[in-house]
């Protein structure tokens, strides 16, 4: 007996992406889909512009697509809706006593809501008694460029503290969401400008990082300086990153913190979790987009080319896949953690 | 009465760069192709795999392919070739009298050779009359990433000083040379390396910005942190780069330290000149390859997205036009400014 | 004194093409820039999002957009207006006196509106004596696909007749306009269809081939079957064709014909004529998109690895650029022609 | 207990696509690597630059490369050799007593030698029996756009009858190989030209639909034109087909002709075959590389666009994964059905 979960914006590109990866999930079962007026009604093979390189799930292919009114037959829900209705929503659920498990942005910074990754601070859900919705709560996750980032810092951080961070991304395409980037705006091209990518980078780690104090949680003391790139990459971030620690630290250290960083859905053998977090790759050319994306389920972040920087102590690249890890892999590993934990009550 | 110039490595992707702003060039006219064993005694037309997207000039197609050997008709060579073998043979060429404009990377520490970029360091020419090639003599263009960052940092050096720079590339394809990047390794993807490439960007400025004093450089008092990734971009280096300045400087007085900046090839009036060697573009998108590389025929740098930076004082995007400004237009700019002041005797 | 133009849907994509070609046109100069509402009122440079790789012209820059309304400062219009709204637009203008040289398909089946290629076609310029607009006129020209094909295979046509076309098109994302393709849709892929593109270049060719009797045109009989597809190329037509002649003839004489062939473009010399129509390129690998596009303004065809057919008699690709032979430039080229044989009265 | 195969040319891209299919294969297990000198003696993972998006196997990855010589410990080997040197290394193996499942265009054309696609042609196996290499033999497959074509074309064969087809390529960029096609050459590009491909598309056909009579091939009488080109796709050919039947047919008739499609691979189960040789999609964009490529194993071929061709019959367009049913894949699946057919001795 599989967990009924449902879908906000299940025709949207996170959406699609939450249909590919909860498909065989050995805890949650597809039991709604929900979208915007125009999709409602429809079977979602027919509403959807499916661009997955696998087929629609049958079962969910042949699934009716509902409005996004709190009326689904489900206790989860997750959430890909675009920002620019997803607030509201997703209180409206919450207040029904849905656990939202939410991709957009809208809710990060609510003071009781967790900014969760499940490596990093799942303590951080203790918040969620503080949340006024009653049996239901909502949780987000980071922006995708910014969970692969974290997700690199983190055995840093916990080893020998990390003070400032200099991070330059460059993104794939899908990040952009569909129809997303135009083609004639990418194609030998780069574009070095992505809307308010550089400030959610430079503020959400320090969330993360911060501590819970007395059910609020007190920031990370940390300066983070981002600079945000769209390159023609269909998925897969790639960001070059200078750090600088609180501590003195060997390269060895640094690699031996990454290799050997695991974390509580690795104890948990969550079903989503990597085996790894955090891959490092010796060779000089990795990690790449194309070759390391998909690795490990498209679930863990990739580091390579750690290096002394001339300004702050270590420079290195990063990858993570934007709409696995960075997305709907990311969200449905935090439900997995919550469920686990006992966070969720069925 | 045009003066006779000729293209050492001129089958490879400078030497074709070179001949084609050569081309209908008002002082300089090409009049021997110098390349390898394999394409000498041939027509130029079947010696080099021409990718340019203008034909061949129809003087230079007819053209007898010549040996690298210092018995060329005319007094000035410019050298696109190899670093396999361009420092022995350059040595040659200067040996036996001639004046070697070279792009290639062999000579450009020799403590006698000038690492010319005619809008910031003029003076170095002067160091060539250490030389010991008799009436010959060597000058070097710096690597293509590193010509762009040293011009758009000129104006900022000159008005308020530079103390530290970090930079992280996305360089363009054309930068590898031919075949050079394969297109399994690029396309959907980034290379986050670039042999050689940091550790040049982090030298060469360090020269360029050097003082001169008793005919020698005292280098920059500069420190430079590079990461540079290869893109899927035809032509056109993009730079994101954080700056910490000397003394205090607003926005206003950043943008207009580049957008008033011009130097003795804009004074000179010298063909190749840029009518400003910085473009500053307010647009938060710009500047980008497709869009800027050609423009004021690729021999200037385009800057934008100034804004404060967290951790240095400000960062920036820059982008240059690697295999003009950066490459083959960047040597016809530094021969043209040592022909108008006298350091090359015809 | 040039002769004023307007531009009616000047902030698209074919709209900035006419205003780069119409930069420094020596017959032409523009004095009047149309748009849709959004756009009425604002500088040019300011409603446009421009996507040229030079700048804006300075003077067009400043010009303030009007609405798409016959009281432009000027008696001919090009027109890169929308098909969803260039149809009645372009009758307003040519009832209020107007000489509307339209890049639309609207009116291009109209019996008394000529389908027009100069090189191919131009006696058809006598159908506008049938036209009911009193002084104003509309001409259009071909699909961009069509006046690749249709220039290639008009030295056949006329030396040894063509009764079959068979051709496969690879297509550039310039020619879906802008935002157009989504980069989500091509990058790493093929699309194969291409939205009534077939239909066009199976039966547009039957009209500008056909004859002009009693004032009319009898389409040529020919059978053509069109196979359309958009490749990542951001510029350039590519088509595979075969054809089966009415005649028999030898690849050299298909060669000579097309090597030799001249039309009126030329023999007036037309400002924006290519030197020659239609270039055969020798080497197997050629005509490439990025390589040969641009070659002769951006005007001329290339044609390339002709062989024999198995099934019709000759096989041979051929490429075009599409947004300038294939739309704003063949339409200034047309204006040319019908300016130059009296067909527009000042 | 499985079966210990072995790879010849291990290290190149077809031969790393071998490894990346018979990792966890249920009849076969990898047992020997073998490479040209300059990889032999090393790991497999130092001689190899994989370029797989998962990591090579781990006991892949330890296992010595061997010279390829006819020493290998298994008696089934897979060839990804280069056609350079395949043609003797395979007889050589042969020769000792191997079964030899090439990918190679050596022996394709041998008269006892079948070219195998095992849905269209499995009773040419009995041409096996005909080779004087005692217990070995050698079976190869078709070219990658070959087998494309075939397999949507057996169907139609089968039912109607070819008489006729024209055929015209999108190819992807693995079909040629590592380094294979430079970046330069196909980014904002297309290649009309792939040498010796056509070829093979005209002549492979005739082989495969041929009929077995008194031991030997009497090839099928049925004329191909092909035209193949190279595009920016990393894995998929796309193929724009028409066809003139022996005989009339609905076009629901020539769909059902398709998706009824079954043969013996599917019949036996064989573990590689696919699920359906033939998918026909009924959205006009479709198939599309990056959508349909990997479906169903990347082992079926997806056709789409089924219309009246008003030249032959029919058009439509075909998909087909080049390095998994175009090779590797097609070679493991020979292997399957000889050895469920009881053609090969263990």
């Amino acid at each position: 007996m599989k967990i009924p979960v449902g879908i906000l914006g299940a025709t949207g590109s996170v959406g699609q992406k939450f249909i590919q990866l909860l498909n065989n999930h050995p805890w949650f079962e597809i039991s709604a889909l929900a979208a915007s007026e125009k999709s409602a009604g429809k079977p979602y093979a027919e509403a959807a512009n499916w661009f997955g390189s696998d087929q629609i799930p049958e079962n969910v292919a042949r699934m009716t697509v509902r409005n996004c009114t709190p009326d689904l037959n489900c206790s989860i829900v997750f959430s890909g809706l675009d920002s620019g209705i997803a607030g509201e929503i997703e209180e409206d659920f919450a207040r029904a006593g849905y656990t939202v498990i939410s991709n957009s942005r809208n809710h990060r910074f609510d003071p009781d809501v967790p900014l969760l990754i499940p490596e990093v601070n799942p303590d951080h859900l203790e918040l969620i008694h503080q949340q006024k919705y009653g049996n239901g709560c909502i949780v987000t996750n980071p922006n995708c460029s910014t969970i692969g980032l974290v997700l690199a810092l983190k055995p840093l951080v916990e080893r020998f503290g990390v003070k400032t961070v200099s991070v330059t991304t460059m993104q794939a395409l899908s990040g952009a969401g569909y129809p997303g980037v135009a083609s004639l705006d990418i194609v030998d091209n780069v574009t070095p400008y992505i809307s308010g990518e550089e400030e959610k980078m430079e503020s959400e780690p320090l969330k993360i990082f911060g501590t819970l104090q007395n059910n609020q949680i007190r920031p990370a003391e940390m300066t983070i300086s981002a600079q945000c790139n769209r390159v023609a990459v269909l998925d897969g971030h790639t960001e070059c990153v200078s750090v600088k620690l609180n501590q003195p630290a060997t390269e060895t250290e640094l690699i031996s913190a990454w290799t050997s960083f695991t974390a509580e859905p690795q104890q948990l053998s969550l079903p989503t979790a990597p085996c790894h977090p955090v891959y490092y790759h010796k060779d000089a050319r990795y990690p790449q987009p194309k070759l390391h994306r998909n690795r490990d389920k498209g679930m863990a972040v990739h580091t390579g080319r750690l290096r002394k920087d001339p300004i702050l102590d270590y420079k290195f690249v990063l990858l993570v896949h934007n709409t696995v890890r960075g997305a709907a892999g990311g969200a449905i590993l935090n439900a997995e953690l919550m469920l686990k934990k006992g966070y969720i009550k069925l």
